[in-house]
């Protein structure tokens, strides 16, 4: 058969530690694949239970109105910080070492309530416009669904994602345990800028202030140049109306923005002059800096990114071939570029990316790798297409600074916006530890 | 503030009804909604009762470990053809007419399954690759993990979908009855082609069977070609395992063309030198024409479209601007250009495509409109850009034919891959009716 042969270009490593030349996944990775044989051969005696499994020889179970998944996946699914609905907030972390792709399934996104989940009745939620703005209004889902509504992907993530790597020892836990507060998919709603074109826009207005309809009243100022540039009254979450946990029925959604200024449940935008000032900006969310510094609105979530396969939780049965995978992404536009080591970055190759690759969105890339069964250390580097590039650990630490032990709760210590480099140590069994590197 | 005007040029109509330029919709729709209002003037009085919504009152309740809708949405679900689970098959259809965006959620996911869902353990699961094979081999969940896998937006139709539509008399009955077996999902898996490079393929094969492992071990042939294509043993559905409705713990996926094909618990891919002509290609999914004539192997699933947005199920309340939305997608590659009419096809308009407009993917089209209370006939009309149109109904019928009733079973009348023009009729009280036009 005509299969593509070019094979003796793409198996020469192009970095340390066995890492290929990303082409060798072009059309479909059938350069790893033939050098792999990774499958088992077949003898006539191990085909023949295919037959007899139990499933295969009786009617199976009901088709359900709402599908969930199989009971075979119960651990995939996110880990909670507050299980017991405790009178605190509650952090909910997607397993992205258990997922692949880049669409993170609703039933999986990450979510923080504050004060737990309302049960909001939507036909009784309203969202008013008002403060410095013509004419004050007040939508409903039913009347914004009317409105020219515009369908993008685009991640969101907690600005606190990441936060257990500024210990200033690995902790050993999983991809979901460091960087499951961040998630991606696609939503639907209405632009901000419709609205506000609407009720009209007093000149003195330099800023909004948004307020959650959860009993916390959530509420974070955001420029008036975001609200007028990609700001969305998002209605749908992949296709279905948002989940009670990511705002049903309505929130704002500043894509690149910290997850905190993507206000759940939103029920009041008011236009004013400066901003508020609210708890979760003059205090939670201010990036604390070495040297008794503070950031204050440092908005955007930095060019990062982090492999998930392999990566804490998995192990390595074998040497031979594997797919190095992870996720990437900016708050400032595309993913321009994404690097691979294994051998915690003396050398590095370049790591293909699966299309489209959208703005303010994931982009998942993958490197073939053949592990030669000596210890390695996979780490990946991504670029953005607005020219900033991930920092490494060292000028990460040197800049923003890191603490004894990771905390759980903010407090004056440097939590926020972590986006340096993950490095996931790999020894001669095949175990998988997470290192500083 | 510096917002765009252009509203001029932008709201005279361009088709008969009040179509308006899509132009209308470019940077936000902001156009349409300088002119719309339809928001609601806020008075002092209308702000209060936000206050006082009991769920901003008290703590909401606990987050989950795997979310699920809000229970105001119980309607959006799967309607059920076989609630019982009686001895047959069971259709379960995609509530298009209440979901927005692209991407299908996996819980509304359209399925079929002919023998119930089966309860398989991806631990005990294999794929055995055999036949005309240099070398037969097994896979399993676990050795599938190591290979190159590809991330592809893709959607799946069951070649019986719109077979309401084959009635001479239309049905008044929403899109979900008449078209909810067709959705679209990010899929991640390995081409076919890597796991063929790696058996090899004799000369003489020209065809593969894949069999499930479903009771009735649905089987189907596949050309070599389309197998050496954009073939994927998909493992992943929007990022998480698949479902047990879709075909868990791996399918095979074959963008393009009909539903039964993507064999779902994929067990068995056999190589053989021509169609196994088993049950289901040559009777059931066999396309029947008029004259007693009938097409096999009739695979694509071709260029299609139809409004979801206002519907039937839904009502227009009031006159003004509406954004008229739906679907399109093609078997065959990207959608190329949707027109849509608001006098049942005398005048057309071109709709705004969401990007990125992916191929064999769903693409969510829009058309800015503004009712004047009057009679109005709402269709769409999709081309691909490989040069195919959806016909119009009257084309359609001629070469495919039309029965009296629509038929639940497939029996000896048209019944399969109809994809001509939908008809929503808008009367002047805002009521929406299917119509043929």
């Amino acid at each position: 058969m005509p299969i593509r042969k070019h094979r003796t270009m793409a198996l020469d490593p192009v970095a340390g530690n066995g890492l290929l030349d990303r082409r060798a996944l072009l059309r479909g990775g059938t350069v790893v694949a033939g050098a792999m044989t990774a499958g088992t051969a077949l003898t006539g005696a191990a085909a023949e239970p295919l037959q007899n499994d139990p499933w295969s020889l009786e009617m199976g179970s009901v088709v359900p109105a709402y599908q969930v998944p199989s009971r075979f996946e119960k651990n995939v699914v996110r880990t909670l910080s507050n299980p017991n609905n405790e009178f605190r907030n509650s952090h909910a972390r997607t397993p992205h070492h258990l997922l692949q792709g880049t669409v993170t399934p609703n039933g999986l996104f990450f979510s923080i309530s504050h004060s737990g989940l309302p049960d909001i009745d939507p036909a009784q939620h309203k969202l008013v416009i008002h403060g410095l703005v013509k004419q004050p209004l007040v939508y409903t889902v039913e009347s914004l669904s009317r409105y020219p509504m515009v369908t993008r992907m685009h991640f969101i993530e907690c600005s606190g994602n990441s936060a257990p790597m500024f210990s200033n020892e690995p902790l050993q836990v999983s991809a979901q345990a460091l960087h499951g507060l961040v998630a991606n998919a696609e939503w639907t709603g209405v632009l901000l800028s419709t609205l506000l074109e609407e009720t009209g826009i007093d000149p003195q207005a330099k800023w909004l202030l948004a307020e959650g309809a959860d009993s916390l009243a959530l509420h974070r100022s955001v420029p008036i140049k975001k609200a007028l540039d990609d700001a969305i009254i998002a209605l749908y979450q992949n296709g279905e109306r948002l989940q009670p946990g990511n705002g049903y029925p309505m929130r704002l959604l500043l894509p690149g923005y910290q997850g905190n200024m993507n206000v759940k449940h939103v029920r009041r935008i008011k236009l004013i002059d400066q901003p508020a000032m609210s708890f979760f900006e003059s205090k939670t969310y201010s990036q604390i800096l070495p040297g008794n510094r503070m950031w204050l609105f440092h908005f955007t979530q930095e060019v990062k990114s982090f492999i998930t396969h392999p990566s804490f939780g998995h192990a390595l049965k074998a040497k031979g071939f594997y797919e190095v995978s992870g996720l990437a992404y900016s708050g400032n536009g595309r993913i321009a570029k994404v690097m691979v080591s294994a051998d915690g970055g003396k050398s590095w190759a370049q790591a293909a990316l699966q299309e489209p690759v959208l703005p303010k969105a994931f982009t998942r890339f993958c490197a073939p790798w053949r592990w030669d069964g000596e210890a390695a250390i996979l780490q990946s580097r991504a670029w953005d297409d607005a020219g900033n590039v991930q920092p490494t650990r060292a000028e990460f630490v040197a800049a923003r600074g890191q603490t004894e032990k990771p905390l759980s709760t903010p407090l004056a210590f440097p939590n926020q916006h972590y986006n340096s480099i993950t490095s996931w140590a790999v020894d001669s069994t095949g175990e998988i530890k997470h290192v500083y590197a």
